[in-house]
């Protein structure tokens, strides 16, 4: 399995017309997997199709979901446009280090972008394994939903004509979010049962620091498997003889 | 005299609030050299402000020429932002490599920009040394003036080392490999405890599966310290036989 375009994943997105140009940005670029978080006027949005300029196809084909787990479920590399979150320790890389990257995975990669205003949730910039950070000028930072997109899918079109499946070739593909995430599940639940995660109001935090750790590995499916078996080991014991 | 960050020139621009546009696209990226060759509704342009998004700065500064040879008179590089001209041989670079090359100018560039619909004249690229095409989709070409002045810019801002903190920067160093062995021998001590060596020709194999899938994450020490406290309460915190 070799890199497949990656998918724009808009969470909550606020305007219809900001999802329209965002299409548009897509489609410049060579880009059609659009997907939508819980868009806040629903969909489809009547004001979408005016400001996609044709980009028509890029809307038609705009799936709905309602989270984020569920938007990536299918795609191996996760990646969220922000700056910086507070407490959460997740690499950051350029625009131009994610195409790359994107490029290199095997399967579909996901790119998060935030609602207008208010951006991504730590929670959900936890789910992905990265952080991209486009680097503007620190004294006026005013890029848009849509330029956001836009610079990363230009950055991803830029490789398309060398797309050289190289390193990945031997390696085992990354697993699926949908295959980490069962084992994240797995082991928040046993680490409840063990009365793990106390004081409770540090339990989010504790829980997104842990998933950056899990995710960081970029583990095949047979290694999530393997963890999976350590967990049920650990948890459960043998009985004692 | 060494680079100086170019010139944005709009040849004819037609709507005040593309030239607000551009000028916010600009200050995204640190330019601010705006320069205006006879804009159709003359200027200042009422409709600019509103769409600059706080980028006045640019607008105040920005300087009206009649002509496209005095608004680069001062500028020993210009560039065409355009497609290939028909009957001109002018060599055709790359956003990127536009922007690699205005850095290494002597003084400042310029990158010409023509109006929304009609674009630049034969005889203005002309004075251009340089062609810039910015490479889009072959079906479905609608990028609009902002963002072709938005995608220069941030290919110009690569180089300046706006403020990026990406990757290594802040990132915690790997644990040293003895934080490591400690992890990974108390992982074993458990599932010893926990009897999930079995058969027992297989351990051997078993153990190293498991090393490679937990030194495969780069952890920091403070990540690996997480997973040490993970282990220890699964371990010991199972419900007692």
């Amino acid at each position: 399995m070799s890199s497949l375009p990656p998918a724009i994943v808009l969470v909550r997105p606020q305007l219809g017309e900001n999802i329209g140009k965002a299409a548009r940005a897509m489609l410049n670029f060579g880009l059609t997997d659009l997907r939508l978080v819980t868009p806040r006027d629903g969909w489809p949005n009547p004001s979408a199709g005016p400001a996609a300029s044709g980009a028509d196809i890029v809307l038609e084909r705009a799936r709905v979901f309602d989270s984020v787990a569920q938007a990536v479920a299918d795609c191996p590399s996760v990646y969220a446009t922000t700056v910086r979150k507070r407490g959460l320790v997740v690499p950051v890389v350029s625009p131009e280090e994610a195409a790359q990257e994107i490029h290199a995975n095997h399967g579909a990669s996901a790119i998060l972008f935030g609602a207008e205003r208010s951006g991504l949730e730590t929670d959900e910039v936890a789910i992905a394994g990265k952080i991209v950070t486009v680097p503007v000028n620190p004294d006026f930072r005013s890029l848009n939903l849509a330029q956001a997109v836009m610079l990363l899918a230009y950055e991803w079109s830029k490789h398309e004509a060398l797309a050289v499946p190289t390193l990945g070739d031997e390696a085992e593909p990354r697993a699926p979010q949908a295959h980490l995430e069962g084992m994240i599940a797995q082991l928040f639940d046993a680490l409840e049962a063990a009365d793990y995660f106390h004081p409770p109001d540090r339990t989010p935090a504790t829980r997104n620091t842990l998933r950056t750790i899990l995710t960081k590995a970029s583990w095949s499916t047979r290694e999530v498997q393997a963890m999976r078996g350590v967990i049920r080991a650990l948890a459960e014991g043998r009985p004692k003889g």
